[in-house]
């Protein structure tokens, strides 16, 4: 029998992020774009005692522990207060994607049983169309002080934030918890059928947010300055509201404005180090920058995740910006970063395009996660970088059961991503399609994501998306949707020409269809589910 | 109610960590200084590999999980693969202090209940006086190889590691612990009565290492080369053993080997960007670099702990040689480091002299721990950085109780460390003394530690401690030990003189004791017990 350890018993709580942050680094400051528009200072020190004064005020309304609290917010200092008060006082913070269908966030807030509902003012149109339909929120609070909380026609229970909080006292007694008492809920978008709920624990996220500071993942730290874009509805932000107060590092947080001179801007004038993204973010920065001949004065490291970054993206960051590339992944599942690609030592020496090459898979297991590729009949396939099958992970932030569901979401203990993926004999990951994309023709596999980044290095190509369509011989082939950039004419002899000489001949799409523009969802991805209600059928 | 979160429950265990290391960085350098001289080249792979052979080994000689395994070595890759194999296999693994006298080693062995005992040569003598005493032990294993083991005389189960482990399968299932099992076993240097062991749990360790591979902590990555020169038979070489596999770190182990010029070689051989150990260790390497005119060539950090740093040394490691220092706390009952030391961006504007103040400061809380200095009532004092009390700390990896003691080592949830400190408004911590050290005076403290320092200042001192003496009007007076520098004239007249300038003039010490050198005990601290036993009595 192994020995007991006779070491003290302290719970992994959020209250206790926010207390160390509040004691070590008080004066570090916290700077986010209103809703309305001006820039808000505030310090960790200012931030706890209003998370403290908004815990005060929940109990006050009537929420307990147990009790859930929605968000419908952008990313700014009242929604990371709220993380925080939420959490703390043992309630679940419910992060709602404004972007879902309304009838979805109907869905979301009543099976959440949210009790308040955060919105930043940007929503409350959205409010106007959902209040009706969710009888159990007995008040909705505007994230603004009075002068900007809009009146809603219909919801007589709007408050605002300011006065909400006004007047509690700034103390607090975080209740003890159990660190596996659930922390935050965040539903997957759910392409097909209801979002689903993941109920993130205190200790899952404080372990995620501690391995988010590790030099080879964010490596936020007193030196540095983030500025989380990956929004605070969608997997917590990848915990950097949580990661950055843990390890002290200035926090600036966007706002409602995520296009490329607003970031720009702010990157500059707040002297942002760090940031994370999506790429389509990323390359509507790019563009500002490029067009205006700016430079970035501070900025370190970007971090990408959602969908694959494209190569020419990862390379004008690294060589003409000097911006350091660094490619997540994670999903609503895995509470945040799973998995983040890095240079080593011997990369660095490596030719630039190698460089790309590696930072643009999806990297090594994070300490605390473990991952698997299985094929169909769910046996280990090789770490041999070529072997494809779907991504298997289990770890310390990984979900158990989708909220409120009896059974397990597990297959012998591990999740089934719907990812599918090659490993190599150094661990790295790099996601070659979703299970459901994947195109499957005589018995091979053609992965969409990669025939997409081959269109997308052409010169005229703006976006690029595969879907596969039924064949009667072949079973799928590839159909092939392209946005032109402005002002560029290509034609589909063009663009198959080129792809001849990119892939394999058996990969070239069957057909091509020029669009205006694609479908895109509430995180920023393609949604070829839309593509294929309009596009699929059988190709003759 | 708090609801429960819906995360997988997977334990932090060492096993993961050797895992994790093996599957993401198999190919990651550890270069190791062998006992009998020459360096020794091997990976993480093949680490984890000889560690899954050594779990084998054990269980083959009868070891089951609980079994306690001893160990009196230096910090080489043996050793390592011990620290995996032993606590992996739900064992402990019991550090023994080699300067221990042997009296203590006895009884620590014996009060551990080791069944084998690994040690380097170098200690053979040692185990040779000691074998006969400890019935329990059944194999008392060299770590080397047959040619590199000695006889000892008439102790008949001595084993060597390389044919112990040869033959075993480099396969073996780690056992699925609860992560609050036993793991690692450390004893106190128990300067009065017998040492008093500390058992570690997966869990803190795990913790710990994860947090001391923090950018504002050791900041270990795969980007750096660490070289532990801190032990591994104390606070387990401050976790680096285990921060460098989960991070991917470079290890370098300088074995036996712990003089100016043999470390200088390694660190430049192997270009080891960060170390770890005592201020005298640092001592001996300054004057070595500094002799011989030589630079670092890539040493960008050294940590250090155990004794405050010299002021004088943090300025030469800073500011001649670009080395940034960082000043830790921790005990045997702390796991490794609770506080760190580091400059902020805005300290990094000040002026040289006040980086040094800051950095020679014990630091913040890592995250995961908390600390507050209370006074002789118990009561919590202002964090003003001027009021002086005893350091309580408590958090995720503190000792509740003494190995085999039935009571609690705790005051109200908090470890009492017997330090005295201060914290300031911003949680930067500062070890004034001991409270056995601390000198009171006329109802006031003085600092022995400020005081030593304050002398060693003088260039003509190489050290410097001090005593409090029974004083029949003051209670206690302070008596001053100095070691001069070769070749260096200095008497009691001209330190007393210098001191006058540099403390207030209650502090100036009673009287002054030349000495060739000072009692230095097991973890290279001065013993102050000797100097009491010796000079202790009463001023007159």
């Amino acid at each position: 029998m192994p020995q007991t350890g006779l070491m003290m018993n302290r719970p992994l709580l959020i209250s206790g992020i926010l207390e160390h942050a509040a004691a070590q680094f008080g004066e570090q400051e916290i700077v986010s774009r209103e809703t309305h528009g001006p820039l808000h200072r505030t310090t960790y020190a200012q931030a706890a005692q209003r998370a403290r004064q908004l815990a005060n005020a929940l109990a006050q309304l009537g929420l307990k522990a147990g009790s859930a609290v929605g968000s419908i917010a952008w990313n700014n200092h009242r929604h990371l207060e709220a993380y925080y008060a939420v959490s703390g006082s043992g309630m679940v913070m419910h992060t709602c994607n404004p972007r879902l269908h309304p009838q979805q966030l109907i869905y979301v807030i009543n099976h959440a049983e949210d009790e308040v509902v955060l919105f930043d003012a940007t929503f409350a149109p959205l409010i106007k169309g959902i209040a009706a339909h969710c009888p159990q929120v007995r008040a909705w609070v505007c994230l603004a002080d009075a002068a900007n909380t809009p009146a809603i026609e219909g919801v007589s229970s709007v408050l605002n934030y300011e006065d909400l909080i006004h007047g509690h006292s700034a103390h607090f007694d975080w209740p003890d918890l159990d660190e596996t008492s659930g922390a935050a809920l965040c539903y997957t978008s759910g392409t097909t059928g209801n979002p689903k709920g993941v109920l993130y624990s205190h200790r899952a996220i404080v372990m995620n947010a501690t391995t988010a500071c590790l030099p080879d993942v964010l490596a936020l730290s007193t030196q540095e300055t983030v500025l989380p874009v990956v929004p605070m509805f969608h997997i917590n932000a990848w915990c950097i509201p949580y990661a950055a107060l843990l390890s002290g590092t200035k926090l600036v947080f966007p706002g409602p404005k995520l296009d490329g001179p607003s970031l720009y801007e702010l990157m500059e004038s707040e002297q942002v180090t760090i940031s994370a993204g999506v790429p389509t973010i990323w390359m509507g920065l790019i563009q500002h920058v490029e067009q205006n001949n700016l430079r970035f004065a501070t900025m370190k490291r970007t971090a990408v995740g959602g969908s694959a970054m494209p190569m020419a993206l990862v390379a004008k960051f690294m060589d003409t910006y000097g911006v350091e590339v660094r490619h997540g992944w994670g999903m609503t599942e895995t509470t945040a970063v799973a998995t983040m690609s890095n240079l080593s030592r011997t990369d660095r020496q490596k030719p630039a395009a190698e460089q790309h090459a590696i930072v643009a898979k999806q990297g090594k297991t994070v300490s605390g996660i473990e991952i698997k590729v299985v094929d169909e009949n769910g046996q280990t396939l090789p770490r041999d970088g070529s072997s494809q099958g779907e991504l298997m992970v289990r770890g310390q932030w990984i979900v158990e059961r989708y909220y409120k569901s009896d059974t397990s979401a597990l297959v012998n203990g591990w999740f089934p991503t719907g990812d599918i993926a090659t490993i190599d004999t150094q661990g790295t990951m790099q996601i070659r399609d979703r299970t459901k994309d994947v195109i499957k023709t005589g018995g091979e596999w053609i992965s969409s994501i990669d025939l997409e980044n081959a269109a997308i290095a052409h010169p005229a190509v703006a976006m690029a998306a595969v879907i596969g369509i039924k064949h009667p011989k072949w079973d799928e082939r590839p159909l092939l949707f392209i946005v032109r950039k402005p002002g560029q004419s290509l034609e589909k002899a063009d663009i198959l020409e080129f792809l001849a000489t990119k892939v394999a001949k058996w990969w070239v799409p069957d057909d091509v269809v020029f669009l205006e523009s694609l479908p895109v969802g509430g995180t920023g991805k393609v949604q070829k589910n839309e593509l294929r209600k309009t596009y699929g059928g059988v190709f003759s």
